[in-house]
């Protein structure tokens, strides 16, 4: 279980790092959508290792194939299963962690968990996983355009270095440096701390922001399926993940409530507020405004440095660092935030369909 | 739909504010558990309105009612239906919202969206539908301490007010003060700013941080339904939550991956972690070390106080502050906060149970 | 779990034939719908126990309660509950149940898997369930009535006394007698023939036969959620079924397939079949031909008569005939089968609304 | 949606008839289960088309592929992807379909529904997806056999033609003819009606009874999830089927309470049934008696006749019998009834695991 998200537009993936092949199923895309499958491919591109210097070095062509319920290059209201076959595996990488287990990994619970594991990449819990769910998102995001719902993520900070805030970035310049942070200055200063970081084999943390805009009122569930109750779930699955926050988050608990209300006005017959520390959910559903949120990623847990650790029957072991690893995660994880937005926008557009008699 | 939570563990909430009753019908608890009505309703008096000079004066008893599911004191495995009735609801105070919505409540998304809203006391959008779940995460709570899994919140934040680290402190002292943290000093502190605010005619935010122990190693669900994503998604569907993070948190991404990895070693046969910056969960999964999340709380929206705001027609108005209104929602959130922790833990241990053959 | 039905429109019952209350939640019920509440009480006083010398005579108004989700007369989106007393409990005639397994009664089936069962009444196990069916299924019918769709469910077998087929018949007739046979005089038949069973102390089956009318084409989806798979389910799921057939059922396997295939034709623009031995149900989805099928009850198990049976212990006893039963549960079926019916079709409804992208 | 089926032991399946590939993704199969891929083989090879006479002449190996989830030889936890490429697809066979609707076929339902359908040998309509169910349900018979739960289908009718009672058969002689039907003297008839049915270019219905044994008291839930609820809704989503009926089923009704009430009595310690009128189901729950129910299936519609019908504009239209069909499905079918069986009650025993406290 676990593996299933959303519940209209139904995603479940499957797959191993260095088993044959990831992928995602999709049940519950509506028939008649254009399945631009080049987009699709575009998004696994921006996802994909190997993509700069400040990556992983593991190659990966991340190919989309579409195994059913496309027909004429249009949806058919059958499940769409898209596949990727991983290539690069190097499976003798690995081996050296069949009996370890690497600190602040998942090889421990695995183990305890279930008896067996897949130690081969760290299986199911690598980070390749998420190349399904940026595949799942595309087709999200092609549902979403109909409606206008556009969603852009952003590197917002990596260790110390924050970008301002996003009411003054121009978003469509995110993919205009290789760190996706859309404040060129800000941009340079986190790459050159990723580079210092990599000489020193170590890792380091950062936040991505996300922005979804031309939202309808209306998104959202009353109670335990609030909006930003999804999307903070749907954040923290998100390998590394360690916080979520939306509109004035950890800092609004400062604020006084005469502050931190957002004043309705009417702006040409439409009601509109004047703040948004809201993030543009009240009560749980969309109010129309900027819906924004902030996803805290831990530095990344494999470090090329020797840590002292413990093998399967408890001795001790020392964990050498090896294999090809990202030593900051924000900028791959930026496709994949706007992926998982999109499949919880999609499925609350789909449910939203029955929430009047007409 | 969204008024169920958990997956064999699944409850569902409903009642509106001002209505008759509000209840949970909790469908899945196993058979042969006692159920100790006595510590449900204490559970709910921790919750209730009125218990102390910083919190609401609303009257409510909070008394249960337990109409099924129970035999002889005994769960039988049949759905537990709870309702709670309610007594103070003074109807006229809140006609004055039937045409005006209220700055960052419900009432304008609630409108949009469904056409027609119970605007009585904010109707389902209200904080009083929470005493729901508090009385079926007592009913977790039962099924918990059998495993030994013990569940502690408190305050730990209001406004710029904090207290120390929880592992500095007695959490066993938490109920000792009416703010409900278990630092004294602190909690002092705490009081005398929400007094102040209160004067003022004002709201302010807060942290509610939760600590959960002896937690078997195994519990949650990988990829989508990580443990502290689900923890995530419970707690952001509180009302008034606007953040959540867990083990190192927003803080973490300041740090290298080599101070925050987690080393494991063997204590007595028990493979444990030297630090927990991992908040007691890897790869979505218990590891055994203490959980610890925080959950940050705005600024309650209802002031009293003159605010601008529009009315159903869009016609600028003035919402004058009435009723009777927490100044700051965490001293009450902090049961809150463990009923949803519960329900998650008790949820992910019956998932447990069919994770391995044998 | 078990307890609930549905993905959109989607309820939960709960309450043991004698313990205080048996109700419904209904979580997903759009907003804006009307909710006729004495519409809702006739449908419970169609199935109420006593209303005619053959069915039980025990004594339940069985007076709805509307707790939640409705406002003004209309529904607001938000979770309905429903509840209805148990007035006429007489626990003592039941305790001699309590060391005892009735033959053909759930009681073994709950002892062995819950280790404790409620033996009042049969508890929840107890046909007095439905009763939260009947009341969830009035406000589908509600919902239902604006698409037209209309559900006629009647009597059309006792033992071996058939009515016509139901094309042959006025549906409207139905409730013009206390069995619900349309047809005066195989009704007259029926009612002799249970009058008859009664009076030698034992019970007798039927079969429940239900039309679907004005069904748009559209409803029911594939695979396993077939139209016919639901309606199966659903009826299956009622106290004392047997046996769900629709269309041609089980006669339909002696044809050829050129016989049973039912021919398209444009009639007056509209495509429809010659014949319809599909039942309406073509692929799962609905072809707007009528909907017919049939449900098997078997005879009540509880019987004036001794019985031999073990205790819990396992020594032989004698089971006596006692309290207040059905001779042939088919009448009271009738608004069960309909509420059930109606509880499928009013789901699919909604979950027909995102099919397609417009 | 629709494209999934279990709670636990959660299956989702894709795929169209001529497609490049069908499949599935089973999520909550429990850790530690060997996975023997010779067995799921030889499930497939049971159902894939071309294996007698009496069956369509389609050539398909139908070769499993596992993508993930398994390692060693062992499942892990992880969904099990398992794949089965398209080979035979002869698109060229069906184009006259694409502007046509079949008769007693889903191609018109489809086209309303979705606005688009794969009309290439029926797109996911087709029996062909019914081959992910066979790899799945392989995958419930190994976890089914641990627990000694053993599931046997054979065909009991072709037409009028009848097999004796399945308590006078050896169930283990099923796969000594084609037709799977244990009894020879009857299997003859059968084929011999077969034959000549096809030799009239047209088809026959029939039905398949299943028998479960040695199932442990206890599987299945109250109320909606009862038992033959689900074993009901998993067979009448096959292909095809037009009724189900357990234990007594439609001739039950016949009968009176006291010949069809089945005694308790003990026999060497185990609680035990005379008679099993009751098919092994109690309340909806499983009370260690055989499970045996009837599936009966319709005559296939594809005929190699001419048919009257119409086109996507309403015109009329002859449909010519083309392709490769089988005259009788319920051969091919008993492999797939048992797979079904076997997905529903191993979704029970998991279930079963959070019954109880202890």
């Amino acid at each position: 279980m676990g593996n299933s998200y959303g519940k209209i537009f139904r995603i479940t993936t499957f797959g191993e790092s260095h088993g044959p092949a990831i992928g995602v199923v999709i049940d519950g895309c509506p028939a008649g959508l254009s399945i631009d499958e080049t987009f699709i491919q575009s998004e696994l591109t921006r996802r994909k290792p190997g993509q700069s210097r400040i990556t992983t070095q593991r190659k990966e062509d991340d190919t989309l194939k579409v195994l059913s319920g496309v027909f004429d290059g249009v949806s058919t209201g059958m499940p769409i299963a898209l596949t990727i076959d991983n290539q690069d595996q190097r499976s003798k990488d690995y081996s050296h962690i069949a009996e370890t287990f690497r600190p602040s990994h998942a090889d421990y619970t695995y183990e305890k968990k279930y008896g067996i594991r897949d130690y081969r990449g760290g299986g199911r819990s690598s980070a390749r996983e998420t190349a399904a769910r940026v595949a799942a998102g595309a087709v999200a995001k092609l549902l979403l355009r109909d409606s206008g719902i556009a969603i852009h993520a952003y590197v917002s900070q990596v260790g110390e270095i924050k970008a301002p805030h996003y009411t003054t970035l121009d978003l469509a310049r995110t993919e205009h440096n290789i760190i996706r942070c859309p404040d060129t200055t800000t941009a340079e200063k986190m790459i050159a701390l990723i580079e210092q970081v990599r000489l020193e084999r170590d890792t380091v943390g950062g936040i991505v922001t996300c922005v979804i805009r031309n939202t309808p009122v209306g998104l959202g569930e009353p109670v335990f399926e609030k909006l930003h109750a999804e999307l903070g779930k749907a954040m923290l699955s998100i390998n590394a993940v360690k916080g979520f926050e939306y509109g004035s988050g950890f800092e609004g608990i400062k604020m006084r409530g005469s502050q931190h209300n957002d004043a309705f006005y009417n702006e040409g017959g439409t009601i509109r507020t004047k703040t948004n520390h809201s993030g543009g959910i009240q009560g749980g559903i969309s109010n129309g405004e900027d819906i924004y949120f902030n996803v805290a990623f831990k530095p990344v847990a494999t470090i090329m440095q020797d840590q002292e650790s413990v093998d399967r029957e408890g001795n001790a072991v020392t964990v050498s660092g090896k294999g090809r690893h990202d030593p900051c995660v924000v900028p791959r994880a930026v496709p994949i935030v706007e992926a998982m937005a999109a499949l919880v926008m999609a499925d609350f557009l789909l449910q939203s369909k029955s929430a009047r008699v007409k």
